[in-house]
């Protein structure tokens, strides 16, 4: 399986993330109850592809409604989403998928019970189909930046375990793989909670592309000794400006790709841009608990009661960035000329 | 205790740093035995240390003797330093002491036994009082360029866990803070071994020094959030032209402390300069095993078969380093005119 989740017949299959990298263990289900277990257990992570999950979870949820009852058939659909919202608190996507069934069943309300089921479906199968189309596009665009043989060094997760489809920075680098290019990857680990080391290098070896794990602190000696043609990351929101926040880390991964003369590209969707946002330090900024970093491996590493700082993001300013790969295309400097362009 | 071994009454007393950071266990002995087995289980670790404590287990081992023949005696000796110098076969430092000792043998051997004895005894307190004072000489000259009210970014462990006296760059902090300075310190993780969040973290805590943990990624982002006055490493080997060897990360922090305008300094003994290499490029760079990336806390974190690239140390090369602190004063650039005038 190369996608984190599958509609197949009726049903999904998806990914146990928790399980991985050891063990692939694929989940097949049409039990809505299952679905919001697995997010909230981890199971299925990532902003996309828990909306994507929680379309789906909805329609499972209604499908075996047999009454003939239309408030009846409302009320189900209320409990299934509310089960379903109630999984992640914080997760965006998650409600915006949910409002999007519920704007589906609210102009079909009078349909037929099974009309308004089949566009219920419908409309699941688009929002995953419109994810899988806005990475393929996010891929094709960035890959027009890789160069024939490349060497590329990347951070965090954002490939198709987050998503419906590709992935966004790792879309680009799985679709140069699949246009015949000779790709290789460099992974930082990215601590405190390793989804380079757990998840991108679990993607990257599942699609056969030439991966290299690394510690986060040996990404400058690495672009030393060798030679790195691209790092490319996600992102988790931009502002208008140009600046970045992603996964902490990363503003260190552009510093030193700029030290090296390495274009630093992101890769994103054009909804991570956040169009109120006249800089990345109104960008506010989640610190973690310290146990992520004291005790991230099973094992306490460091002194009882030791202070900690735990940012979980920084904001890579916008002269670090050399484009931004949408859906639409990639976005150039001068980004608070450029940006507003792609504002739809 | 504050210093990783003492000397107290024929006997030595260390901390048994495999329990860091989570238990401070002390073990006393006088059997070189146990020396040699703690050195060996890197109960006893840091170079310097290894070094003093193998002279101090060579008195140890040959203290108790209690022939008359001469030839024995010396027998004797050549099984304990044979015992002592098996333990790490590529601590330099193990090998130094060793002949020191065995120099002080031959001085000696004219002598009766009971005052060969003192002598050896006499040697390996020189030793120990020796790396002592080159550590604080270290922390005096560092001193200097610390501000009175001073925040300080440092990597891995150079501190007293690693040496006889007080370390390097940790001895420059420590002289700062004994010396009424207001001194807060963030100290990085140092991947894969953690040396920064086992030994760091708890050797300042130890000395009631203010001390954050922070994952290395994290290093940029906290310089452009607070404001970090200094960064100061350790070094492993130096070149004529004034490039440095240190744990891997230390390239990466050097980059982006010249990028917030952070002053970065390099505090290491004159023994640690290579007089026979004109750069950083002619240093060989040790690679460890994948497994201290991915199984480095008794859990696997990435997948089976996963290439890893480990480079034990970086090079920093010359244009980043504002200083170099040595026993002898700070060396300023250009380093290729200045370093070889310290050479004695």
């Amino acid at each position: 399986m190369d996608r984190a989740l599958e509609w197949v017949e009726d049903r999904v299959r998806y990914i146990d993330q928790t399980q991985l990298p050891l063990d692939t263990i694929i989940i097949e289900t049409e039990n809505y109850l299952e679905i919001a277990e697995d997010i909230k257990r981890l199971a299925i992570r990532g902003a996309p592809l828990i909306g994507v999950s929680a379309a789906y979870g909805i329609y499972l949820g209604i499908k075996n409604f047999s009454g003939f009852n239309k408030e009846d058939f409302i009320n189900s659909f209320k409990t299934v989403s509310h089960t379903l919202a109630s999984t992640r608190p914080t997760a965006v996507n998650l409600f915006w998928a949910i409002k999007e069934m519920e704007k589906t069943l609210n102009e079909s309300i009078k349909l037929s019970i099974p009309e308004i089921k089949k566009n219920l479906l419908e409309k699941a199968l688009y929002i995953h189909k419109d994810d899988i189309e806005r990475c393929r596009l996010i891929g094709e665009y960035g890959n027009e930046i890789v160069p024939y043989k490349a060497t590329i060094i990347t951070h965090c997760n954002a490939g198709f375990l987050a998503v419906g489809g590709d992935g966004t920075a790792l879309s680009v680098i799985y679709k140069a793989h699949s246009s015949g290019k000779d790709i290789r990857v460099y992974a930082d680990e990215t601590r405190p909670l390793l989804q380079g080391a757990r998840l991108t290098a679990w993607e990257l070896m599942n699609r056969n592309i030439d991966v290299t794990l690394i510690a986060d602190n040996t990404a400058a000696f690495t672009m030393k000794k060798f030679k790195i043609d691209l790092a490319i990351t996600g992102a988790d929101r931009i502002a208008l400006n140009g600046d970045a926040a992603n996964k902490i880390g990363t503003y260190n991964l552009a510093i030193i790709s700029k030290k090296h003369n390495i274009p630093f590209y992101i890769a994103a969707p054009l909804s991570t841009f956040d169009f109120c946002l006249k800089s990345g330090d109104e960008i506010p900024i989640e610190e973690r608990a310290p146990e992520e970093v004291t005790e991230g491996f099973g094992k306490r590493i460091a002194p009882p009661g030791v202070k900690v700082y735990s940012p979980a993001f920084d904001v890579t300013p916008n002269e670090l960035i050399t484009g931004i790969i949408t859906e639409k295309g990639i976005i150039y400097p001068p980004y608070s000329e450029n940006i507003i362009k792609f504002k739809s």
